[in-house]
């Protein structure tokens, strides 16, 4: 009988195992909970206004499409039974029960707040489309109202954008916002001036950018300041509501930034699967939620079952497309009959844009900032994004869109912009129908 | 002191009121519920993947950029006085009044279900984002949970797609479905075979297309059925629930066409501004709420008010792009001084695409179907979204899409997949919290 195999996720692990298992005699079942695969690092482009989320979130069958050894199922995996190998996943009132002799698991991370669960629904995460397209109806939604607003510290609550985190994705939401408001949107209103937005990127950490080394935090700093971002390091967030985000600096000495839209990019913790399958198999797990996996990314005891990815913790590997990638690839080749050695991570370096033809990348001990890291980092995305869009059309759809300066997916929905706005702006008066309608009269009684 | 024109609608009407009074000496104000200008002859490509949202729907601030008499504020008008001769428009909290000089009124219409307001959530319109968007999701969903079922019934309803109303926005939607189902899903599947999906086209009159004629009716009809499509004329659609759609033949039999999907492209109803503007002007309604203008379409009594697009009723004019288009200059040119000869409606002809390089189109008196309807078709549709998009890669972007076979955008949030889908699955039970996200709790429970 041919070796079943189990693939729990659609992301980068995920996606990569699955096409990494293409020849391979086996038969390949992949679960995700989503239908599409996600390019996470364009994520922010989306909120953004710059991308459509079709752009950046291939359907997974259609990328599969032609693998004939592979299914693709949509579910929510809620049980994995490594005794009597068996993955179990949901979709609505349907639970699917599937065998497997191999599994790989890659079911990723979601945001973490910490342990202020409260934050969320003030500060949504940048992990799924969803979180995008409600970021992005908060953003240009924060524009809209201002220019109804006359009160001028409203108007200033509403142009200021917080973007909590100065990692990759923190730094690119940031500088985004900024070029929106100085450049995009300059003439689109008549009562207020865009070019007034304040975006301020907090981090606890002293710099941002911290794992790409000193002299590029330095340059990717110096370029935020240059395209008007406010950036305040050593600084903890303390609270985050209605209002604002309050912070607290390295003296002790709290302070309110009002705002209306924040961002939240700060932590991560991993799938809930990973502290089951701990259960199940005695691994340890580590502070963020992640399943320390044996060197070959199996779990102990269990050859047949391999971690990668974000859900997994191995020699300290950091949680990027790269690692989830080759330790996917790295899975597959054991299934296919290679010996089960030691993953070694080879890092091809890590990149993040600042701004439009502005980026800061590191490549094997060399590092770059600027325009030359900038093509870098547009030459190695282009190339990722081929990889997943089978077709020419959409491949030069993608790139007109990515080359293009204008902000031409600024289109939030009327619930996005109503529920999530009155959050902020009216406070949590409003009510939603049981079909996700908004009630305007709650809004309209105060 | 400058003249001042309020505008209520981002439509056809309104958008284009606001374009031909650019060089007015006017202050213009737009007032719209949505931040943009909606293409709605282009929703269905949105409902099926083909175009992303923001491709039909630029922020209507972002086309009047340039023009600086003009000024755009979101908000939902929920009163026009008079006498007062104000217009009160709603954002959330906030609410804002505006006094006019000159009124140009093009509110739309949104969809009617003749009285059964009950089928909505189960067959949403075709009138908006947000329509699509939902539509998109239950779409796609069908064929996913089509591919985890296991009885044979329930596959046959998920891959049941019922579409109601034969107009141009009922017959694009079967056409596009019953492609996606026949061409673009093929092979995406292991379980299930896309091209087995049904498309039923529902209407109570006797034919396809009838504005259109009887040659092109039969036309229409023939290469809907050539592609797939089944078409029941002379039908009447009773009930729409959760199980399908029931329907009642001529002879009075009635009977249930089991689907999971069902889309609502039969009726429209004006807006409600209609009613309020009648009340208060003596002006009469006709059945679908419209408001009798007068011949140069303003109201009774009050040459400062004009009335154009769907939710003026003058003439028997159709509620067509180009009849608000040609009410909105007629009115702007009053405005700007002419004298109030009647609005006289010049009719540039008509089409609706059938499918990929097929169209009917009917202009002057002449008669086309078939491809050469099909260029005539996308010439008009390019040179209008040209007219909008003022980027290059805007137009480039778009073109590509057109031209594309793909369905790129065939991604949905978590929360239409799991909320909608819950809904025509599931049935009641499910459950929104407070932010719209879904209780997944509720639908296992069952």
């Amino acid at each position: 009988m041919t070796k079943r195999v189990v693939i729990v996720g659609s992301g980068f692990g995920g996606l990569f195992a699955a096409k990494a298992l293409k020849r391979a005699d086996v038969d390949v079942t992949l679960i995700a909970r989503t239908s599409h695969h996600l390019f996470q690092p364009l994520l922010y482009q989306v909120a953004t206004g710059i991308l459509s989320e079709g752009e950046i979130a291939p359907a997974t069958r259609e990328v599969l499409k032609r693998q004939k050894n592979t299914r693709v199922l949509l579910g929510d995996v809620t049980r994995i039974d490594v005794e009597a190998r068996t993955v179990t996943s949901e979709l609505l009132d349907r639970t699917t029960t599937t065998g497997y002799d191999e599994l790989i698991v890659a079911a990723g991370a979601g945001q973490s707040y910490f342990g202020n669960d409260h934050f969320a629904r003030h500060a949504p995460g940048m992990k799924s489309i969803d979180d995008a397209l409600e970021l992005r109806g908060r953003i240009f939604g924060a524009f809209e109202i201002a220019e109804l607003a006359t009160d001028p510290e409203e108007v200033d609550r509403l142009l200021t954008f917080v973007v909590i985190g100065a990692g990759p994705t923190g730094v690119e939401m940031a500088g985004q916002i900024s070029e929106l408001a100085r450049r995009a949107l300059v003439g689109d209103f008549r009562n207020i001036d865009p070019r007034t937005a304040r975006v301020v990127l907090v981090d606890f950490a002293h710099e941002v950018l911290g794992t790409f080394g000193d002299r590029l935090s330095a340059a990717a700093a110096k370029r935020l300041q240059d395209i008007g971002v406010e950036v305040q390091l050593g600084t903890k967030v303390v609270d985050v509501d209605r209002d604002g985000v309050t912070v607290e600096d390295e003296h002790g000495s709290r302070s309110l930034i009002p705002s209306f839209c924040k961002v939240w990019a700060a932590g991560v913790s991993a799938s809930s699967l990973a502290t089951q399958l701990a259960e199940q198999t005695g691994a340890e797990t580590d502070r963020a939620g992640r399943i320390k996996t044996l060197d070959d990314t199996t779990l102990p005891g269990h050859p047949e079952i391999f971690v990668v990815g974000d859900m997994a913790s191995l020699q300290g590997y950091p949680g990027v497309a790269q690692v989830a990638i080759q330790g996917a690839r790295h899975a597959a080749k054991v299934i296919k009959g290679k010996p089960p050695t030691p993953f070694v991570y080879r890092d091809k370096g890590s990149m993040a844009t600042v701004s439009r033809f502005h980026a800061v990348a590191s490549v094997k001990g060399l590092r770059f900032s600027g325009f030359i890291a900038w093509l870098l980092w547009l030459a190695v995305h282009i190339v990722y994004i081929v990889g997943f869009k089978s077709r020419v059309t959409t491949v030069l759809h993608w790139f007109v869109s990515f080359l293009g300066r204008g902000r031409s997916e600024r289109v939030a929905t009327e619930q996005q912009v109503l529920a999530r706005l009155a959050l902020e702006q009216v406070g949590d008066s409003f009510s939603l129908g049981s079909e996700g309608q908004i009630t305007r009269r709650t809004a309209k009684a105060r």
